[in-house]
């Protein structure tokens, strides 16, 4: 069912890569497919989004007004899902809304002797594209984890868009929507509404940087559009790495496996202990839980596929693989794990003991649930206010201080065969004398 | 010469639009190439690189290590260079290093009455790759901004490439390379230098990040082997935007347009102004002190192609077009500029008042010279420390906390359909009954 591993065993090193590997496909299919609504919805706006709307979800509008939802329907959905769902969603936007705020990145200057003031100068962006994926995808939490770092940036203006195939629409997305402060909601979906958001139509404002998971062909869309604006990153599939001392409820840790595997049949699932009898609890918990599970079947290929049960010397053994696995979600199920943080390097999300399942951090704890896959983590972070933020230099130079910078500018120009940039500086010093 | 518009005429918005389309011209043929050579480098390592080098580069080696140069070879540019140019090199390291360490991000974590602690871990990357380009655009001004903010971030080894066609090294470069504290350095560059620091070779590590501007060649790499590792910025052409009350001497605005222009035939150089007389007299001046510029050729193409002088209404008029065209370097060349900064929302570098001429910014104000450029400055920013940081989450429940968050996020995982997700929280609340 999964895979065991020993990561003594020579030959290991290669083992592990190809446990590791993923590259998703890059399909010139879709890419032709995307390019061509991309280039449509650029040259005839709200007349492409409606066209491939009714196309592809089976949509019949008038006009691409009639895509918008209002914000009384919002209120409607808000009022129709069931009270504990929505008071969950409330709190977990609050606690999100609180570990977000220290996020925030503040403008700062100071002033030298001379008179110089040197700064950097912190601002939202202008407005952001939220894409959320309709169907069994819909996922309400995911809407509160990409508008409220927007909204805590201090960003104007959020614009969701969501595909509602068949007319079908998540009343639990919108509530979710209108508690996290959504501005704007457009019922268009795929590469015609990520071509609508980089490029603007008649009706639908152009973003400045689109955020939010999809399929390939959103996946796709976005690549494509990147540069025109800005987008979040292009997600792999889920992982979970736990590292235990083998004195975890087996239990909880084959349930935390679970959790990450019933994502889908591509999620990663690994375990990192120093006991094989341990190891062997584990599965024995796994053979026993996985039956009762809604999900068993996704859950069992992606243990099968790309899950494995890894024995290591010891701890220090275990967080020298974490740092070269780089997971998106780290678990250190061991006895004070809280003092070895200082040498994991490498993860999206670390958390923390026993008592800390991963489910925690995926709704509620605070911290964002977008996070790097694919060992990402090794050269970026978690989604954050930080993303939604910003920054310009600020020079402002004093007669004085011109002067005193302009010999040192003047002389690297000229080291560089700049003439214009030397006598630009040198102009300024020459007022002074 | 350089083209004049008026804002506020019929049809200006257009005009706009054309005036700073840009769009880097995606070419098959490269992007071939490009692939073939990093194939090739991640299949026969140390051979590849070797071969492509001679061929390319037309450098013979024995070996991949005979591309390496030594510490003392960087310690000998150093002794060789001018005094005057060492002394504005270490000046200008000096002032960047003090810019950067206020951008340096913490780690921070706050504990909640249940004992729930939640934070954000700030960690280095482990490993940099620096692109620095040979021939005619060595810039060690640019090896400064590139190597300063890593090494001021804590990234252990930063690792510096630059071709060295016909064997031929350019001193200067070492020099700022030794200054700014590089780790080593390879005299291999294009396709198969990116291909070497994207998937290691026996002798050239893997890095977590490549940074630093390259022809189209190493611009199309770094955008293939982007996802297994992180990149800065592919950079369009420099961009300078000057707002002018029309009380600046106009000697000094052509020659800060001329900064710009010199750089390349593509570099864009445009003036906002008011007053009609005023943007005569700047014609006036460019037409005067253009011949004598070494590099008059590329000014003029660039002021003739992509430049602009812009009768506007008044500043407010100007800081809505600033906005707007969210420009790489902008230049508040008017009386009270420091008042209106809090109304610029999209800049990458904001260069105040009469004095702060851009080529200061270039060299040794402080701020990085690496900016948006294309109107990107609307959703990113000037390479910093913050670019060679990351962030890991942190959450670290107790009993009583991961019973209470448990609750909420078991709801939400059942109203998402994802029961191992509720089963892995409610594990833990079972076990506080």
């Amino acid at each position: 069912m999964i895979r065991r591993m020993n990561a003594r065993a020579a030959g290991f090193d290669r083992q592990l890569d190809e446990l590791l590997d993923w590259s998703g496909v890059a399909d010139d299919r879709v890419e032709t497919i995307v390019r061509d609504i991309l280039a449509d919805v650029r040259k005839r706006g709200d007349a492409a989004v409606v066209e491939h709307t009714r196309r592809l979800d089976r949509l019949e509008v008038d006009s691409a007004g009639a895509l918008e939802l209002s914000a009384e329907r919002l209120d409607t959905a808000l009022a129709a899902i069931p009270a504990e769902v929505r008071e969950a969603l409330e709190l977990a936007a609050e606690r999100l809304r609180a570990y977000a705020q220290r996020q925030k990145g503040e403008s700062w200057s100071y002033t030298e002797a001379n008179g110089n003031v040197l700064g950097q100068q912190v601002t939202p962006l202008d407005r952001v594209g939220l894409y959320v994926p309709g169907g069994k995808a819909a996922y309400p939490s995911s809407v509160l984890m990409n508008a409220i770092p927007a909204k805590v940036a201090g960003v104007a203006q959020v614009v969701m868009v969501v595909p509602t195939p068949d007319g079908v629409v998540n009343d639990t997305v919108l509530a979710a929507a209108r508690i996290a402060g959504v501005d704007r909601v457009f019922t268009v979906g795929g590469a015609q509404a990520v071509g609508a958001l980089a490029y603007g139509t008649e009706t639908i404002p152009a973003v400045d940087k689109i955020v939010g998971p999809g399929n390939i062909f959103v996946a796709a869309a976005k690549r494509e559009v990147f540069g025109r604006v800005g987008i979040d990153m292009i997600a792999g599939p889920s992982e979970i790495l736990i590292v235990c001392d083998g004195h975890t409820d087996p239990d909880w840790i084959a349930m935390d496996l679970f959790s990450q595997a019933e994502h889908d049949e591509q999620a990663q699932s690994i375990l990192l202990a120093h006991d094989p009898d341990f190891l062997d609890t584990v599965t024995a918990s796994i053979e026993r839980l996985l039956p009762q599970q809604p999900r068993a079947e996704i859950i069992a290929k992606a243990l099968e596929s790309r899950g494995a049960l890894i024995e290591v010397a010891d701890i220090d053994h275990a967080i020298e693989l974490v740092n070269r696995i780089a997971p998106e979600h780290l678990e250190l199920s061991f006895e004070g794990a809280e003092d070895r943080l200082g040498e994991i390097r490498n993860a999206g999300a670390i958390f923390v003991g026993r008592y800390t399942a991963e489910a925690l951090g995926d709704y509620c704890a605070g911290p964002n649930h977008v996070l790097p896959t694919s060992g990402t983590a090794r050269f970026s972070s978690p989604l954050g206010v930080y993303d939604f933020q910003k920054r310009s230099s600020i020079i402002h130079c004093s007669a004085d201080g011109a002067a005193e910078l302009g010999v040192t500018a003047a002389c690297l120009a000229r080291a560089e065969g700049l003439e214009a940039h030397a006598q630009s500086a040198d102009y300024r010093r020459e007022s002074e004398g």
